[in-house]
């Protein structure tokens, strides 16, 4: 086989060969226009021909849209003035491709014409982005640069839509990354995330949409509202969710391909897609019939186009599994053109009256053996072997000298040679035109499939949602408000389907702004204090997104921001240490938390000695809790068990730990969340879980009865002392600290 | 543009399509056979041909091998006994593709048979693994899998290579991934890394072998000083360096080329890559002659194949820019052959007859407008305005009928037509047989340009390593067996590198295993512990790898094995807690270090309680002391000031810590690493550097004080007490430690 290779440059963004890429991601190029800490960002995926818009102020929020956005390539003005955003967000945009474009095309007036006649509008009100500048200059920036790349092929680019990141629930790029939303930590990999879990979407542009609801949840009680109907409506009919489901499962990537037919870079098998999709779609009609009661669910049926005429066209045009190959024909069902069927019949009879022929020559010659070929340079041609020669006869000219044979050609043979290829020269030409008609007229139905495929992406992810919803026992979560947030019996939607030893343990959890503000949560390593306020956050999230969540009861008064500051690693190339990395994103938490916020604190002040460190963690827990602008709702989970002390003088500040059992000096983790602080950490029994050699896990515990025994110099280091050679017998019931009945251990 | 597709299904380990891999990363197909925790490892990477296989003992050893190889795809036996090896190893091999193939492939018998019969020896002995029958099996799996999937195009396929791990330093998963020596941890990126930095190869195959030595340091003490011996020639003579550099600037990735003409896959582009690779050879070689006086650089001058008759067949018969297409002609350069030149002459005459034609037509017809067109569908016709029609000649046969003007043909203008398209037919298939053979010809001169290509790997990485270290002022390393580390003013090379604001201020280090065994190292955050730390461990690599090394002066005594516990993320999905995941690496460590070996730790015991975590790191840092086996230098770095007591009781003990200087309350990083041990942390002051909000730092100050001051209850506790309205003036000579005189701060 021969390998053909088309040459063509094109950049990341621009990637149109939609085989290279994730089919459940979109593959964006941006544009950022700036302006006194006022952005642009426009976006594009050239495959599905989706362009938005946004303006925003302050980097935070240009670094959030990127985190969710992730574009492979990135567009600024030339000058001077976009250096300095550059180098400002350098950490975020390394590894995207950047392109500069000369300044005149951000220029307002250049951004509003080039917009206004691209789209053939009079003004830009119908995109409502009239009065955002900087939002007009970085669209308009995106369509020049897709001008100078892509020529003609921009028919398939759908209306600029705008929209408003204040319209949905802010998340920065460190909030993201440690609620794992679309990507695990340690690997990142989808498996193991919250879209891990959630995405149940059997087309790829469900699963577009699920990821873009996930990077944007809603905080508009309606918005959310609406969604969860639809949702509550496909959980409760599980027949006809699972008809759909199915009926769902055969159509495929209907904006990547309905972008591939614009771009005429689509072959037969990709027309053949679209007819399979199409052909699928009065089904799912019929099966939505029975949710007409729900607002959302009978408005996406209403926007699902049959295109009955085009399903037709395509049926009667196109064979039924066409070849990728587009220059070789077999493409064009019989029937369907009148002068393909006559050449196709000439070539067919062609070849049977060359069958023939050989028949013929064999007995006219006598020669049994007598064959007649085919190869390219010589077209038909008569073989005959050396023994043979003497019996051929004269009307054979003599054309090619094998080792053991001859080839030779007739006149007749000729004649009838060039009425068979030239039928089958033609044929594949005729083929080809005909499918670029048939292309055409595909093409030119671009925006009603492009409507179908919207309703269909957002079918197929409150699909994702319900069904998630009705196999874990999912609840639908009461949405207002109110400020608060009350869950009862709720579990983490990732661990919970782990295949884990023991069984997961739901937790309650009740936060407001009156008497339940800050939780202060202490208790041992390994207990799970960051999977239970992991979960609480990622609840709160999968409630704005319209879905249902893993408790029993939820009472989810909408978020304005989830806030995490959880973990960390160091940044050398930054010349950041960890501590450094964790202080600069608490000072982000206590500049910009709102009393509408949900803050997450994993172990403040870790990086650093003990007593500056609780110090800090002491300050910063106050700070939440006293400074009205910033009283957000908190979970702060510690090791210093000094914070309990808080509770005691401030009203708003809660003490919960996670109960743990003391069994034969082993440790058994209940996994329960109880009120009260806890007063051990057990962090030599996890090192002996985790495989510390018996040698130190008996000199640690020796050292810690020297510390417990309270022998502290004057700056309050402990005197550690020289070790005990043979370690008293009656420290041990000083070690148990609970009792090891567990009805006690889970004190109220 | 008809854009052609070839359906082929592969699989990640069998990609052969280089344009979708990274050039310099090879990609590996790799397979393990296990038995009574010992295991065969067979990897092989087919757009090379490298095929290397080993046996290990534990399954470390093959996260280990895993972990550096980073194979796409693995292959396993289908039986039980690989159940559980996969269910152990299911973190490391998440995400490649594993293939299950019948146990019997794995049998020994089977194996051994077939290795015999693929490489046609007949014994095992020229490869090196007669005596390791797992090593045998999983190169045997390799095979079969390829057998099957890749049918005949095996020939590039290189003889097994048996290497051992022994032979390397060890180095496990965490710590490749804490010393970030190919991607940072962060985004996983290149850049940023000691590859980053170390990479100044000019060829595929260059940067291929550098991260190979990169993740295979050598232990063998004249094998280093081999290597560092040719780096240090290189680096001698700078004018000859560039020179060569220069020369094999332009040299393709020869590996990738030679597989893809071997495998039939390659086009007349590939071809020719090889061609200006090749022509470059002799300047190499040349170059090279200067060097003779040195071992290595003598034998890869040896191993250089120059390859004069090959040069001469490519550049008498490929053009000099062909086309990627095979199939439309153009690549064969006239003079080569004799028919193709003749064929060549047809078609042109036909053409320019065809021009004359229109000419003399429109002569005879005296239609100035007249045209000679050509389609695909008719061939060459004459194409007439309607306006003109009366004017048409009588021999003129009407062919088709357009709205404005007809279209003729004439016999005359047929038969000639016949002639030039039949020619220009035949000339491309010649052409494309002609490249055929060019092709085969070039593959049977496989191993001799394989043989070249490692040469120019190897030359390409020892150029980098001189590059840099020349650019960089590196020195070259003492080696010995000594077990002494001592560095004077060494540097992080990649810390060093970066556009940061300060200067990098090296830093000595002196480790062995008599007195200075173990470093205790404290010091306030951002100070740069973990940078030293991890530099020290840097340079030790890099000198095991034969590089020079950035600092004045170093005595490298060979070490087995790096570990390291820097930093830790919690892995969820796992269900285990940051201080479990930094408790396992611990135990691993205690349990695997030996007295050659460098241990890196940073801030054990951060995870838990601060008992707790002081209680682990005082035994961790005792037993790493005490026990003779694992008394391993190392380097503590620890929060815990209570750790520097250890010196006192322990002999090899010693305390470190990095300076700062405090001044108006602000803190200055002096980055210098002195003796003694430090008794504070400036947790604070890095929060205000971080941003915290005013009032919080002064909280945090005065909660601090409250400390300071001694207020502790009866199990060890603080009592925090009230806030003190006033801060006391007084205290502030008690928050200086440190005199504010530089001289003294450096306490030695």
């Amino acid at each position: 086989i021969v390998k053909r290779e088309v040459v063509r440059v094109v950049t990341p963004g621009l990637v149109t060969d939609t085989d290279t890429l994730e089919p459940k991601e979109n593959n964006y190029l941006l544009a950022i226009a700036a302006e006194d800490d006022v952005y642009g960002i426009a976006h594009i995926d050239i495959t599905t021909g989706e362009f938005r818009v946004t303006q925003v102020q302050g980097l935070t929020q240009v670094e959030s849209e990127l985190g969710s956005l992730r574009p492979r390539e990135i567009l600024f003005a030339d000058g001077d003035a976009s250096v300095d955003v550059r180098k400002k967000l350098a950490g975020v945009i390394d590894g995207m491709m950047l392109n500069l474009l000369p300044d005149w095309v951000f220029e307002i007036e250049y951004a509003a014409d080039q917009l206004t006649t691209f789209f053939g509008v009079s003004g830009l009100q119908s995109f409502g982005c009239q009065d955002l500048p900087h939002a007009q200059e970085a669209a308009s920036a995106v369509l020049y640069y897709l001008q100078q790349t892509q020529k003609d092929e921009l028919r398939h680019i759908r209306p600029l839509q705008t929209y408003h990141t204040r319209q949905f629930m802010v998340l920065d790029d460190a909030t993201r990354r440690n609620l794992e939303l679309t990507a695990t930590l340690q690997e990142g990999k989808k498996r193991g995330s919250l879209l891990g879990v959630l995405d149940r979407t059997v087309t790829a542009m469900g699963g577009r949409m699920l990821r873009h609801w996930i990077h944007y949840p809603l905080v508009d009680q309606q918005q959310i509202l609406k969604r969860q109907q639809a949702v509550a409506q496909l959980v409760d009919d599980s027949l006809q969710r699972i008809e759909l489901i199915e009926a769902l499962d055969g159509v495929y990537d209907l904006e990547r391909l309905n972008s591939k037919i614009a771009m005429a870079s689509a072959n037969a098998k990709d027309v053949a897609a679209l007819r399979t999709s199409l052909q699928r779609l009065p089904r799912i009609d019929d099966q939505l019939l029975v949710f007409a009661g729900g607002e959302y669910l009978k408005e996406l049926r209403a926007k699902i186009d049959l295109l009955p005429e085009l399903v037709d066209l395509l049926e009667k045009a196109i064979v039924d599994d066409p070849p990728f190959v587009l220059r070789d024909g077999g493409i064009i069902r019989d029937g369907y053109n009148e002068e393909l069927d006559e050449l196709r019949s000439i070539s067919r009879d062609g070849k049977s009256w060359i069958a023939r022929l050989e028949q013929e020559e064999r007995e006219r010659t006598d020669i049994p053996t007598l064959k007649v070929k085919y190869n390219k340079v010589f077209g038909y041609f008569i073989e005959v072997t050396n023994k043979n020669l003497d019996r051929i006869p004269e009307d054979y000219q003599r054309k090619q000298t094998l080792s053991n044979a001859e080839r030779f050609i007739t006149p007749k043979l000729k004649e009838y040679e060039s009425k068979v290829l030239g039928a089958e020269e033609k044929l594949v030409e005729l083929e080809y035109n005909l499918f670029q008609q048939v292309r055409l007229q595909t093409a030119a139905e671009g925006r009603r499939i492009q409507q179908s495929a919207d309703a269909l992406a957002a079918l197929d992810a409150l699909m994702a949602l319900a069904d998630l919803a009705h196999d874990r026992n999912y609840n639908r979560p009461t949405i207002d408000d109110s400020g608060v947030l009350n869950i009862e019996a709720g579990r983490h939607p990732v661990v919970e389907g782990m295949p884990l030893k023991e069984a997961f343990v739901p937790n309650d959890v009740e936060l407001d702004n009156e008497k339940n503000q800050l939780l202060i949560i202490t208790g041992p390593n390994m207990a799970g204090k960051s999977t239970y306020m992991r979960q609480v956050a990622l609840i709160t999230l999968m409630a704005q997104i319209g879905s249902f969540v893993p408790a029993e009861n939820a009472h989810i008064g909408v978020v304005d921001r989830i806030f995490t500051r959880v973990g960390a690693s160091d940044n050398l190339a930054k010349g950041e240490s960890t501590f450094m990395v964790e202080m600069n994103e608490t000072a982000n938490i206590l500049r910009h938390a709102t009393d509408k916020s949900l803050v997450i604190l994993d172990e403040i002040g870790r990086g650093t000695s003990t007593f500056d460190g609780v110090s800090i963690a002491w300050a910063v827990a106050e700070y939440l809790h006293d400074n009205p602008a910033v009283a957000a709702k908190t979970l702060f989970a510690t090791h210093y068990h000094e914070l309990t002390d808080l509770a005691l003088t401030r009203e708003r500040v809660k003490n919960y730990n996670i109960a743990v059992k003391e069994w034969n000096d082993q440790i058994i983790f209940l996994r329960k969340i109880v009120t009260g602080g806890a007063s051990r950490s057990y962090g030599i029994q996890v090192g002996r879980l985790a495989g510390l050699p018996d040698p130190v896990i008996k000199r640690a515990k020796e050292i810690l009865q020297n510390l417990e025994a309270g022998e502290f110099g004057k700056s309050g280091e402990p005197r550690l002392g020289e070790s005990r050679n043979k370690p008293k017998k009656q420290p041990s019931s000083q070690l148990s600290l609970f009792n090891t009945d567990a009805d006690d251990v889970i004190r109220t």
